[in-house]
């Protein structure tokens, strides 16, 4: 079974006018992403921004839980953010799975979006089972990933499909969603 | 196809000590579940709560996306929060499922704990399938739904099943998984 890492990224995505922006830091997405992820077994749940406030930020929302007085009140709360790290970038994301598996990951993106030849999720699944590389699954923020970083992928994976058009879950459901998909049980 | 409603309560739930409490609104749970439901066309999604002020808050936080300026800006926010409907208690959650649809629900509940007898997920797709009654399914926040709501319900849906004994999966998460196994597209 190849181990899935899975990455929220707030820069380079793209705002609701289609400009390349920093997205700021939402604490919920820290604390829903780190259950998730312990959840459903994921090692590492990586936070990428360049921005040195919102890395400050996000360690400061995240050591109450960890260091703090959170983390003796609800120990389960603690377990789960401490698999969350901080890096400035995709590349820094990539070099830590490098660093903890000794191969670089295989790329899979996310998207809202229908796109053409995307990955459905039940073949995906079947990839991680028969693999054993260390794979990296990217989720944007605010209106998703720049074209280049899908560019950069080795696979998109197929949108959640819901009952119809309306496709706008948070990144906290799909994350969620994905991976239930992808490595929930029966 | 039986409707499936859904309704986040607030009261009758538990405290982190066992305690029964109602307990406080929060913002993100409402955006969140209501772009769940719109996804997966839950027709509504009660917010169940006895507090007046919390009532009151519910109101105006979803009011800036419905009637004021959020909705110009997120017209997609606006359809999903119209979804939302804030009610005192589960009895008349109920109430408005049976003037809506002229049948009162089918009530099912969600647990993070395993139960003997718990309807796991695939069956209670088939069920939702071969159907044309409505159904409720209630998740607890807090520290879930006390023992009673459990013993007028007609079913307590499965645990999720993660990867592990971790069992701490925001409510936010949880709803949105379960839409999934329930109601998802392949």
């Amino acid at each position: 079974m190849a181990p899935l890492f899975i990455a929220l990224v707030h820069y380079p995505v793209l705002n609701r006018i289609g400009e390349v922006i920093a997205s700021a830091i939402t604490n919920l997405d820290l604390h829903d992403l780190a259950r998730s992820c312990c959840t459903y077994g994921v090692p590492a749940c990586y936070i990428v921004t360049p921005l040195a406030d919102q890395q400050a930020l996000s360690h400061r929302l995240t050591s109450h839980w960890i260091e703090g007085r959170g983390g003796e009140i609800l120990p389960e709360r603690r377990e789960a953010l401490k698999i969350l790290k901080v890096v400035d970038s995709i590349a820094s994301a990539r070099q830590d799975v490098f660093a903890r598996t000794g191969k670089m990951p295989v790329q899979w993106a996310s998207t809202a979006r229908k796109e053409n030849g995307s990955l459905p999720h039940a073949a995906a699944r079947k990839i991680l089972e028969g693999d054993d590389r260390p794979f990296l699954l990217l989720f944007g923020t605010g209106w998703g990933l720049v074209p280049s970083v899908f560019d950069e992928c080795d696979a998109v994976l197929a949108p959640i499909p819901g009952a119809g058009a309306y496709n706008h879950l948070s990144v906290r459901s799909a994350v969620a969603i994905l991976l239930d998909r992808l490595l929930g049980g029966a």
